[in-house]
């Protein structure tokens, strides 16, 4: 959009959403006085919004039809934790429902609720199922009381000018502000961490000290707990995210983070338009809801790189609230409203009531522009990222992921040049995601599994190569947490081969992991193919395991397996090698062929071998005595003993199948042969051949030499190209 | 609907899909002139017919731009195989474009092809790749020439007037009339068969009768090879069917089935309609094709039962002509409308302009009415059936299926009173059945695998007991088709407490089964359980596994297990059980509970057991050196050394887990503990117990004693009920 366009739209945004300055009256977090008027004004209007306010209504009846119940604490994901997350809910739906009709039964609800909770909390200790580092006192971990205090306190404001001065006073020294020092004195580490929980928590207690009027909890939350600048919420806005607006912790966290980060934006400006946080790093914050929305599946999950729960797409509601606050925010881009067409709600607010009148007057929005799009890693972008290619920007079209970002924190996976590939709109090479089965008590109490860190995390679980049987970085968090990969090449500029290219010389001391993967299309193929080419460059000699996780029925393979059919040996012993069944193993002849079907379409990986090659089809799930794991299936080439060596390998889809009609075709592959021609100082070549003239040629610049221009010689022919990447095609 | 009703409504048919004296014009098949007439003039009156032959159009269009090709046959499933199937629709779909558009290209390539298939034709022996009795030569089986004939008799028919006499003669010697002959002479015994493929058989050799108005071969068709009326179209539809329209193979095949019965009743109705071909045996096609359509599962497959490939649904070409020509033919019931919409296609032809008509006139009609129902099994109805209960029409309700039917043909599986249940409209509880990938040649050439034998069919794949570990009949075909299990009771009257009984005493000698099945509702439960009540009786001591088959994730059990988690052993030697590998195993200690998750719902077993039951986790994949089977999961309740046993198990769904609004709540059963009371020659008492005074005793009368008063005395508590079952709710 023309800025000078954007500025003019901003200068007639309704009063109520634009800033005002700090005022004395109520609500003023994420509701004002005007707001609230436009909101009652516009009742009846925007389908959308109204749906959202019934179900709110809906749900905060049945509560008010129901006991209070404010129980002791004592579980991490059973009834008492599910009691207090209920009740935040609905007293923060409460209050806005207050605001909206008027009604005093609901500011009844909250003041009762407040009520109990003044009581109980002063005699909570720590929480009898507290884990790790930073245990609360309502919840099993901190994180979930600033949860809490983010609700209650947007409770409170709504229904602040309905209680007693005794009432306020009763509920801030027992509740709010004890609450408030718990989070940012007690458990000061976690408050100044830039970290998620750090954002919640800065979060917690700038909304509570805005609502209370408290300069110095405000100041607390804005900069860190010592009020320097080193933490709070403009560092965690400044070191969090790259300059493309890419969230360290990838796409499934960065969906969590953005709940406070955009809450309390939302709450500084209604408060403090001075701080012009929306403009902040160049518009950092509508940055990271596109790049998360852009790092999505054709369904709409997560794509599940890092701690990722499959479950969690688009329509939670911290991407609802998100998408609605930036087309507010942000000159109104009509094709965000693609997206909460496919959320089917708005956030009960301001900046819903507008997406909702706006997909009323427009149901029909342009697409949201899904893309081929590269992230930058880093607060300075420069530590590495991740690279995503799309065929086309359809639902169905082939998408190929490569992480090369940092480590992401405590919910990153030790998962170097990974790769994932979603087709027909679904995963077809899965990356596992979090071992977690969330709020589910009886799995570990909803907790990560042990088996997130014994499996999920490891290298061998990601389809990358692992050496020497080690995860990267021998799976120390602290040397991974250090390092990050780095970022070649990326290019979406010409649809028949989109490439990205990276390395990475941290992972195994002493190797150099070098991986290109290409996004294919040829007149002589039906569908796109991905070229994936991961060289290996080392002194000493290595074990390389690379694995292809695949999710369908196996159909064959050229390889002569032997099938273990009455015990299965386990993989290996250890860096989640030992969560591995061996299903069947045998010795390449030559270019290994590996073809199975996920519902309606083929797909065949040819991979480059010779004799010296061992492959093995393996599953998930030895060692596994709760049955934590899910049984995916993957196919494993193993190259032992080399110092250097590439594997290349195409992965093409082919085929139709129709079960429905009794109809198929193609179900054998095109691409006949994969060949490393050359792999030398300066660079690598790859042979790629098919009937009917198919002939492509990938040459890829060694690391060290990327610029410039580059010549290779193999057995009499010549090959010239500029650059990191070239396809010839004959 | 009212008979008289019916009648004044058949009077008022159009005439063209009335029946005419036999015509010496053609079209004289599935068309008539006054039909194509009225075809003709409703072009562009009702969209779903408009875009089927839209559809038709384009396919045959492409085929028109490519080149011929009639390759001499050579495999199963793969290139030649594929192609003749697409020859022989492109022909029928290019005649019917022929008629409905006169456009003479229609008819130069369905003469083409013909003019290549009679050169062809005569050259070949037996098929290549042919197996089994009946190899063909076109195909590798008889049954695939037949159905080539019956598509081709179709084309052959629409342009017989656009063919000089010499063509005719030539088509018809070298090709039609040795199909025929081979078809009804060389394979007599399959053409004779009471089976589908006599049905297919008899009718492409009935269709290429009226389309050269062969009298001979028309009463062939209709009467057997002999003309005797001991084989041939009636005899078939008077064996095959039993007088509730259950189709003896089960829902699959009845699907497979019904396409040659009702293409054929159209053929014959248009030429003779002095047979009264749809109103045979009190309208027995419209009964078949209501019986098959309520043997699906909310998704609109064929419940599993036998051979089946759970891919199939109601949108194949089978069902779409079937209901289309149910809905022309037997008084125009609107509720088979909503099944035409589910399908979204109908059949070429004047039903299907009338269906497509009415649902342009009716785009919201009435729901078909899915419902409890039993279908008895055998030709006099008394050869046992199946009971079907639903808790509720809606799709998403639950559905448990108990099978109590004779064999079932080829196709039969070994698994007397097995069940299987759908829930959220998903399989919960699912059946195997068929190993089979059709069409997909790399596996066995689409055929049946071999692990169909090996385990689908076996007993230990299905919910049901085994006992001592061999399969029923001993695996005999022969024994299995000349016995069937016994109907005993079945009651949906009451829709909280829905009941089917029934027995077995003929697949292990010297045990009675008696398993009782209930659906009921409460007050106290959110939703309907199952009661499962598995009765064995006999005087020696056997070993008896009842599996229970399970779709989703294991949470839970309160059996302390053994895990195999580094290597694991096989469950047995033979009968399926080499297939299943112990994953954990376990002794109980009183009541076993076993809860798992399928998507948003929670499922508990919670059954009957003592010190002396053992329990194992089972997993489908042993001895699989192909990897055809899925890797489906079973708990498996083991009773050793008894001859009187009673399995009693209610199987609960409870709570909701939403991922996305990570909320969840009732993780844990309501039901507390299911206990055997009592077990003697009266009958059997079981008790259901559960918070809050949930107290339920399902009494069920002893299969000698089921019509009647019954009384039954336990620890002091005496129970009278009349009939099979009752349920006492304190």
């Amino acid at each position: 959009m023309n800025p000078r366009l954007l500025a003019l739209l901003l200068l007639f945004l309704p009063a109520a959403w634009a800033s005002a300055a700090i005022a004395p009256t109520h609500p003023r977090l994420l509701l004002t006085p005007d707001g609230v008027t436009a909101l009652r004004q516009n009742l009846g209007r925007a389908p959308l919004f109204d749906a959202a306010l019934a179900e709110a209504k809906a749900q905060v009846d049945r509560a008010l039809a129901a006991p209070l119940e404010v129980p002791v604490p004592r579980d991490a994901a059973g009834y008492t934790h599910e009691r207090h997350k209920q009740n935040y809910t609905e007293m923060q739906l409460a209050g806005l429902l207050y605001q909206v009709t008027r009604d005093a039964k609901y500011a009844r609800f909250v003041r009762d609720l407040l009520e109990r909770y003044a009581q109980l909390y002063p005699t909570l200790g720590a929480h009898p199922a507290g884990r790790g580092q930073a245990p609360g006192r309502l919840f099993w971990q901190t994180l979930n009381e600033a949860v809490w205090l983010v609700h209650v306190s947007q409770a409170y404001d709504c229904i602040y000018d309905t209680l007693s001065p005794d009432e306020r006073a009763r509920y801030e020294t027992a509740l709010l502000r004890p609450m408030a020092r718990f989070l940012s004195e007690e458990r000061m580490q976690e408050f100044d961490r830039i970290h998620n929980h750090g954002t919640w928590a800065a979060t917690a207690v700038g909304m509570i000290g805005y609502a209370l009027g408290d300069e110095e909890l405000v100041q607390k939350a804005l900069l860190g707990s010592k009020r320097d600048g080193q933490a709070g919420y403009f560092r965690q806005m400044d070191e969090l995210f790259s300059p493309d607006g890419y969230y360290c912790e990838g796409p499934y966290y960065a969906r969590y983070a953005l709940m406070p980060f955009i809450l309390f934006a939302q709450v500084i400006e209604n408060n403090d338009p001075g701080q012009q946080v929306f403009a902040r790093r160049q518009q950092i914050l509508r940055q990271a809801v596109y790049a998360t929305l852009q790092q999505t599946s054709p369904q709409g999950a997560f794509l599940p790189f890092n701690d990722s729960l499959k479950d969690k797409d688009i329509r939670s509601d911290e991407v609802v609230l998100a998408v609605d606050v930036v087309y507010s925010r942000y000159g109104r881009d009509p094709r965000l409203l693609s997206i909460a067409q496919r959320q089917g709600s708005v956030f009960l607010g301001g900046p819903g009531l507008e997406v909702a009148q706006a997909l009323a007057a427009n149901p029909t929005p342009p697409a949201f522009p899904f893309a081929s799009v590269e992230f930058k890693d880093g607060p300075d972008g420069r530590a590495g990222g991740v690279g995503l290619l799309r065929a086309t920007p359809a639902a169905d079209a082939a998408l190929v992921l490569m992480k090369y970002s940092a480590f992401g924190m405590e919910h990153g996976h030790y998962d170097k040049l990974a790769v994932m590939y979603y087709d027909q709109g679904r995963e077809i090479i899965p990356d596992y995601g979090a071992a977690r089965f969330l709020n589910v008590d009886q799995k570990f109490g909803g907790r990560y599994l042990p088996e997130n860190n014994s499996f999920a995390k490891q290298t061998i679980a990601h389809n990358t190569v692992t050496v020497d049987e080690r995860s990267n970085y021998g799976g120390s968090f602290k040397t991974a947490e250090e390092a990050h990969a780095e970022r070649v090449f990326f290019s979406a500029q010409d649809p028949a081969f989109q490439v990205m290219s990276a390395l990475d010389r941290t992972a195994y001391p002493g190797v150099l992991m070098h991986r290109t993967v290409a996004l294919v299309r040829d007149a002589k193929l039906p569908q796109p193919v991905v070229v994936d080419v991961f060289r290996l460059r080392a002194s000493a000699a290595h074990r390389y395991d690379l694995p292809y996780y695949y999710a369908g029925q196996f159909l064959e393979t050229n390889v002569a397996l032997t099938p273990h059919v009455t015990s299965r040996p386990v993989l290996g012993a250890k860096h989640g090698y030992q969560h591995l069944w061996v299903a069947a193993e045998g010795q390449a002849t030559g270019p290994v062929r590996f073809t199975w079907m996920n519902q309606q379409r083929y797909y065949t990986l040819t991979m480059a071998a010779d004799a010296t090659a061992r492959v093995a089809l393996v599953q998930v799930g030895a060692n596994d005595p709760s049955f934590n794991l899910r049984n995916e299936n993957a196919v494993l080439l193993r190259q032992d003993g080399r110092g250097d060596h590439v594997f290349a390998a195409v992965l093409e889809p082919h085929g139709h199948w129709d079960g429905v009609r009794e109809r198929t075709y193609g179900g054998r592959p095109t691409i006949q042969e994969v060949r490393v021609l050359a792999a030398s100082a300066e660079g690598t070549a790859v042979r790629i051949t098919g009937p009917g003239g198919l002939e492509w040629t990938l040459l890829i610049a060694a690391a060290e030499t990327v610029a410039g221009a580059h010549r290779l010689t193999v057995g009499g022919e010549t090959f010239s190209w500029e650059g990191a990447v070239a396809l010839r095609k004959r």
